[in-house]
């Protein structure tokens, strides 16, 4: 370590998420006390910015001791070998949760006060919503986001089951609930939030027999990822009017193709994976690069380090 | 006042809210202590429930001593000359707060995260919206649907300027002013919301200098009174693209007629005057018709009784 700090290479597209935002990360830089070099080759950690990720690899030298993900979910990362033991990668876990649980309960409002419906009128119709008070939600998954969503939620008095694998009590939710105990829920929730990580456990999660088993009144929110649904049983279940509506800013196929029937289904509201704005990605990516620099420098256990085993 | 509580007439049309709520009415009276009487010749107090205020005339008598309105805004019921000074009258102020500031969240979130042109949208485009975090939002009133927006916001992290005629310091708010400092805010706020008594003080409180003066991005929402916009300025604004957009619970005129160039217009979202749905509202009128019951059996001071000077 150098006494001038750490020496940090940021790129290889520095304006990868947009140019008004490429100086916030080299500030970052050196806020968290490292130093900002213009080659790979002199740096000991790498933030990388960049469309490519399989160049990720030309830029690694054995003197690379931490590479700086910009994105919360590295599945692909993982999935494409992209990663390795050698050294220290850590993904932007967390920075974002608080953005996308924002998302998350804009999607979920609009869904209770059909704004979806209100938005696609072109005269007065009376027609009403349903309002988040009173009703029951379920939010599946509790890391970052779901738990930035409960406390979200809390002011607004609806009553929140918080689902995690193991059940272990979640704070803010009324009732923290095991994912195999979903049986007694699916037929209860007014709101399904998908908030959970995609891994093999959790794709499709919400399929058929699921969808069957909630109101006819309910809504699936999800902010998660498109895999974690069985997107041909949703379009049924929309078509059938089996469930009330679905808001995904996720989807399966991503993007979601032309002609697609959910574009046209009146039940359903879609956002193009747009739940993290590039403004607030950069504010609090520039956050998280300053305290993991400056942890690195003191040598210190990194934020978000990736679980090779569990692919995130 | 009986031994069996004061007689109470719930009525002319019980089920103006729906049939499945009527009951809930009658129920509420009982909580509260009272006893629903058939006839308003046998009662002394009168729940309204109608479409056509000029019949409460008829059926008012010098034992009536308090009639309990429906609506939280009375002003029409004032400027009509169907209230009297011979009796208290109460309106339902505050009970429905937080059910439309819930609302007016739901409508800043949609305009935030740009709810309304993805729920148009009919093919995936890139497109991104921005967070209530870090914006600054300007609440305009601080009465019981801005005081419980401002505690909905709170954990979504917005400053919050709360505004009130006096400037007195509101609860939760970052920063409190008086209606006269708005000239140095319409500039600084990301969205503003109108919840605000309609009064001739606040008729067209937003018009054309105000929208000038506001940001390109600035949202409006209005979850109060249509008068309180004046809609031709708006209509303007938003055409030449001077502020961000406007989310309309209420509009002037109301409701807004076939063709009206907000109906097209791409910046806007309208809901039909549906900020409280009739579930919500049955619940918190229920909720208020037992308390103010139970107050009046004990001969204790009435919950929100109408001041006929101002007129709300």
């Amino acid at each position: 370590m150098s006494s001038e700090g750490p020496a940090v290479y940021v790129g290889p597209e520095r304006d990868y998420f947009g140019a008004e935002h490429a100086g916030a990360f080299l500030q970052a830089v050196e806020r968290g006390g490292g130093r900002v070099v213009e080659s790979p080759e002199e740096a000991e950690a790498i933030v990388w910015l960049g469309s490519d990720g399989s160049r990720l690899r030309e830029l690694l030298h054995p003197g690379i001791r931490w590479v700086q993900l910009p994105s919360a979910g590295v599945e692909t990362w993982v999935e494409q070998g992209l990663l390795d033991r050698e050294r220290v990668f850590t993904s932007a876990a967390g920075a974002y949760s608080d953005t996308v649980a924002e998302h998350a309960l804009a999607l979920m409002l609009a869904g209770a006060r059909r704004l979806h419906e209100c938005a696609r009128a072109t005269e007065w119709r009376a027609g009403w919503g349903r309002t988040l008070a009173g009703s029951t939600v379920v939010v599946l998954g509790a890391g970052g986001i779901g738990r930035a969503l409960i406390r979200m939620l809390k002011p607004l008095g609806p009553r929140v089951f918080a689902v995690t694998r193991s059940g272990r009590e979640v704070p803010d939710a009324d009732e923290s609930r095991a994912a195999d105990e979903m049986d007694r829920l699916w037929p209860e929730g007014d709101f399904f939030v998908i908030a959970a990580p995609a891994t093999a456990a959790t794709r499709h999660m919400i399929g058929a027999g699921e969808l069957a088993a909630m109101k006819e009144s309910a809504w699936v929110v999800n902010v998660a990822r498109g895999s974690l649904i069985d997107t041909e049983a949703l379009v049924e279940a929309l078509a059938a009017g089996s469930i009330g509506g679905a808001a995904l800013d996720v989807t399966d196929p991503e993007p979601l193709p032309d002609g697609h029937p959910l574009w046209r289904e009146p039940r359903a509201l879609i956002t193009p994976h747009a739940a993290n704005p590039p403004e607030a990605l950069a504010r609090n990516l520039g956050r998280r690069i300053e305290e993991n620099v400056s942890r690195f420098r003191r040598g210190e256990d990194l934020i978000a380090p990736v679980d090779m085993e569990a692919g995130y």
